[in-house]
């Protein structure tokens, strides 16, 4: 037995690979779950597994498991990876590189002979982005809950196709791995992703430790005013409800991010009616995305917003209504798992950052049932959910380092 | 001869049996450009000339003209009238009332056995509303410029019927009538119409006198930035076009509409790309319709809103342009005939207000070729373009008697 090392050729070749599978004129990748792509790549990944003695499972949701034994294979495993699935007009790294980093670990302890204490799995979660069918993390979700939902069946793609028969043609692809129930102890689970944010590139630091993954909440705002001729109408009887969503907009894009830099405020989708040039709109409605590590800044945020809303509709002859539409509590990771990270970084001697994930993840779902933590690393311009998305080889490879270094912690305590 | 008069009664009966033309299960009326509708109320105006003994004219874009001969037959005609179609949805008194009170004019002349020193001619014009083919006001553009446009004649209406061959059948449905070049000289042009707005009602006053047509400006502004993750960009990482078109937004809002009384500022579409939840917007098209009695207005603020844009988009991280669509200059009516107009109201002892509308008319068209002027009548809650558009019976007959006394002045001078 000697020191398990990161093979960087074989991973970066690896990631190549994968690349390869659904990949599009420009450099992206379109890999939609339970598509013959996400079953291609599913295809190959097990049969490298086979390849090393490794064990192939899977759930009754396609959830894949690698699974390298280990002293005492009767306790539960250490899990490390991500996913396979891609946006449709995704990158070559989203989800891709966790997973491989995963198995890239996999082998390098059994390059190393390592005896681990019990056994490490990677794993690739079904349907982590929700561009095929909705809603996404559908793996880690039915993971956490030990069960899946009834209704997911029935969904149809974009593409028309029936969730359930795509399921079943994936789960068929894989004959050899055995299955397991949904949902099963764990003694830990490490993500490795990319940022999908500009910080880590920004401030030079190649690992950020992941704390946490901050709390989101849509909100849909009605605002119901008066359709009036634009040309007859004065401003002392018009009751306009564009002009009074613009003035609640306002204040609270000036109340809200600049006040907190760990705030989001996001309006994505406003749609106005009649929606005619020459009509007063009588109707506007939008939503808002609004983020933060802390339910108390949601919970204030959201009274915020109302009460905005219900003053500037108001003072211009129009009534407000704000629906919660979706709701996802700040996310806390295990304190252990992340002293783990902190000593793997120090022991790397990789410069780290503690920093939250603004956007969902596996590791969110999986967290309410085992200990939990997330390491990111850079990407360039913070690009993601694109084709240009691209990781620095030297920087894929670091990330690989980290996962590691932070599994054999994890085993070795 | 006697002193002529408007028989309220006769006139009422008729605004009544117009609206049974086309009537809708709400009160309304849905009598659309040269459709079946319009045809029956053309047919239906042609026989009461005829008897009366008036002629009955039209010209090859189907404006119907009824004419009663005056002294002097070879001098140009008083037209005074409006137009007998309506929106899908519309109300029983937008146009039908000017054109029947026009008609009931020549019936009080013809009553009192007036002999006018020249013709007098009711029209309704064709498609003034535009909601069966576009634009609106095809009647009396034709008549001012004196040709129709070719290509009108392949234009479809929302229900798929081609413009041709609907005013072809609109043509032949009145085989009686007289066909007359598009477009001869007229002595004046006076049309009678509801406000469509709040302030004679509001100010319990029962005679518009129209000095004008506010100016129009269309304009289309599209605001670039770059989308990105709601959850994980950070506010000095974002080009957010949606925030940048709500501060530029909220400045215009208070600088124009506040600070001028006469100007009018509506937002009235209003597009995100790509229009999803949790996507920062990339794009933002939105659509202005600014309106001023004053050219040099309309020109300052368009001035305005471009460098509000450009300053607010590129605060943050934006780019915006700015494109005209459409632009009407504003219309002043004739100051001779707006003189017959006061006068008018005071022989009557009517409170009047010189006022502005905010709406086209065909009497904006008309006023580019003869002298033109308009007297609004009020409308309930200012409301038109509506099933539940209302006048008060006194308040219509007021307004035929002041269409009464402003043509007698005009024929006596």
């Amino acid at each position: 037995m000697s020191e398990p090392r990161i093979d960087a050729e074989r991973f970066l070749g690896r990631l190549d690979a994968f690349a390869r599978i659904g990949a599009t004129p420009k450099g992206g990748v379109n890999r939609q779950a339970l598509s013959p792509e996400d079953r291609c790549a599913r295809r190959l990944l097990a049969e490298l597994a086979q390849a090393r003695g490794f064990g192939v499972h899977q759930d009754a949701i396609a959830n894949l498991f690698i699974r390298r034994e280990g002293k005492d294979n009767s306790r539960s495993p250490v899990l490390i990876g991500s996913h396979l699935d891609s946006q449709l007009s995704g990158g070559r790294f989203d989800g891709a590189l966790g997973t491989l980093a995963a198995f890239e670990v996999l082998e390098a302890l059994e390059d190393a002979s390592v005896e681990a204490p019990f056994p490490v799995e990677a794993v690739a979660w079904t349907n982590e982005e929700g561009s095929h069918y909705q809603p996404g993390c559908m793996g880690s979700m039915a993971f956490a809950t030990g069960s899946i939902p009834e209704q997911w069946f029935t969904l149809r793609g974009h593409d028309g196709s029936l969730f359930a028969d795509e399921l079943q043609a994936t789960l068929e692809a894989l004959p050899e791995a055995a299955m397991r129930p949904v949902g099963f102890p764990i003694a830990a689970y490490l993500e490795l992703h990319i940022e999908q944010g500009p910080s880590l590139e920004d401030e030079n630091i190649p690992v950020g430790i992941v704390e946490g993954i901050q709390g989101t909440r849509w909100l849909e705002v009605e605002i119901n005013g008066q359709s009036a001729h634009a040309g007859t109408a004065a401003l002392a009887f018009r009751r306009d409800a564009m002009a009074a969503a613009v003035r609640g907009l306002g204040r609270l894009y000036a109340e809200i991010m600049p006040r907190d830099e760990r705030a989001r405020f996001t309006v994505g989708r406003f749609a106005v009616e009649p929606g005619a040039v020459n009509a007063i709109p009588e109707r506007v409605a939008f939503t808002i995305d609004l983020r933060h590590p802390e339910s108390a800044a949601l919970d204030r945020f959201e009274t915020l917003i109302k009460s905005t809303f219900a003053e500037d509709a108001s003072a211009g002859g129009c009534t407000s209504t704000l629906r919660r539409i979706f709701d996802m509590p700040p996310t806390v990771f295990s304190p252990v798992l992340l002293e783990r990270l902190h000593e793997a970084a120090d022991s790397l001697r990789f410069t780290s950052k503690s920093m939250l994930s603004g956007a969902f993840h596996d590791a969110l779902f999986v967290s309410r049932v085992a200990p939990a933590a997330m390491i990111f690393v850079p990407c360039r311009d913070g690009l993601s959910h694109n084709e240009a998305e691209y990781v620095e080889p030297d920087q894929a490879v670091a990330g690989a380092r980290m996962l590691l270094a932070s599994s054999l912690r994890i085993l070795d305590n």
